[in-house]
């Protein structure tokens, strides 16, 4: 019997990755546009090395950018490039096709739902309220609650604790093997691989289940309810 | 011969307390949806109340507002509250009306064009960056190139200095008497107040023109540089 699916958000009901890439991808000419004398491909080369550095999450990419370019913030190019960005990103950060209908429809099933992400709680809830997602998930689990991440047990039992549900009685969906998948596992979670949201090309992984799409979930879930 | 014109930025090219109250009066009832308990005009009066201490500029508004109704900050509801809050503040930061009609006009009459604001540098030249203003206005002078607000000469003088233009030759365009008219008269700048940005129910001004609309900008350039 499976009461709660406790869900990854980036990558698994965000194309994180897409929406961090096409913002990228507009601020870089318009920063280049106020006068930022570097190639396209330059830029994106330092970029990716501060988010190598600093976390994927980090918000003072340009600033440093701009202080490895030209050895000072500008604050006209800022400026251009945290607009374009911002811009760029509230268009593209949308949730994965039948997010919001399997959603929906787990809801009128009766399931609990509850969000699981390793992102600092500002970001994590900051996407959640963009999307509307803050009224469906009531149970929420980000790096502070816990200042751990996965696949460490804490978290996990942290939100199931906040479910008030036993591992074996709810089923954790994510895109990232090690973290999501192992961890759920081994606190005794059923597993479900969100294969379509996959950036690592993996090739293995041990989940119960793996989506293509997540309106799979509904048949998965009537079909182990039926037992 | 009128050959730069100094612009104050908020409320004089844009009209900035509009975009705040139209991003506040959205942000409030997005909180209360995510779950604050407090009334639309409680809020209103502790966001006055902080705004009132810390300054309009300032970032961590509704974290305090949190903070002094939960606490603490719960991340739910500051997030709704700032999704509610951008989403309003890019809809509502318009420049005035014939704004942008009125700087082309001028840029095609040969004038040097700059802005002069108290705001900080982040924050103005987002702004800026925002309404495409950047690409107009060259010469920025914001509160740390001197670290000093207006009514000090310290501002003038540099933006001056920026446009390479002798007070007597530049008309100062702002709409808050005692910082931008009687701050740029006393360098001896010409100065025109904008009446239509007025928040303060101004009574009186020594300003050697008065705007009801930018546009009428155009016509005194024409007269003072006909002699």
């Amino acid at each position: 019997m499976i009461k709660a699916i406790v869900f990854d958000l980036d990558n698994t009901l965000v194309d994180f990755m897409k929406m961090k890439r096409r913002a990228i991808e507009e601020a870089i000419p318009a920063m280049i546009d106020a006068g930022l004398k570097i190639t396209h491909e330059e830029a994106n080369r330092i970029i990716d090395e501060i988010y190598k550095e600093q976390g994927i999450e980090y918000q003072q990419v340009f600033d440093v950018l701009l202080q490895r370019v030209l050895n000072k913030v500008d604050h006209k190019i800022l400026a251009a490039g945290i607009v374009a960005y911002r811009r760029a990103r509230e268009a593209a950060l949308i949730p994965y096709p039948h997010v919001y209908s399997t959603l929906n429809q787990l809801l009128k099933m009766g399931i609990k739902m509850g969000i699981l992400s390793d992102a600092p709680a500002k970001e994590a809830w900051s996407r959640l309220a963009f999307l509307n997602f803050h009224h469906i998930f009531d149970v929420v689990v980000t790096f502070e609650d816990t200042g751990e991440r996965k696949p460490s047990p804490e978290p996990f039992k942290k939100i199931l604790e906040k479910l008030t549900i036993k591992p074996s009685e709810a089923l954790m969906v994510g895109d990232w093997v090690e973290r999501d998948i192992e961890g759920a596992k081994k606190i005794g979670m059923k597993t479900a691989f969100a294969r379509y949201g996959d950036t690592f090309d993996t090739k293995q992984h041990n989940a119960d289940f793996e989506l293509t799409d997540i309106s799979e979930l509904i048949d998965i879930i009537t079909e182990e309810n039926k037992l």
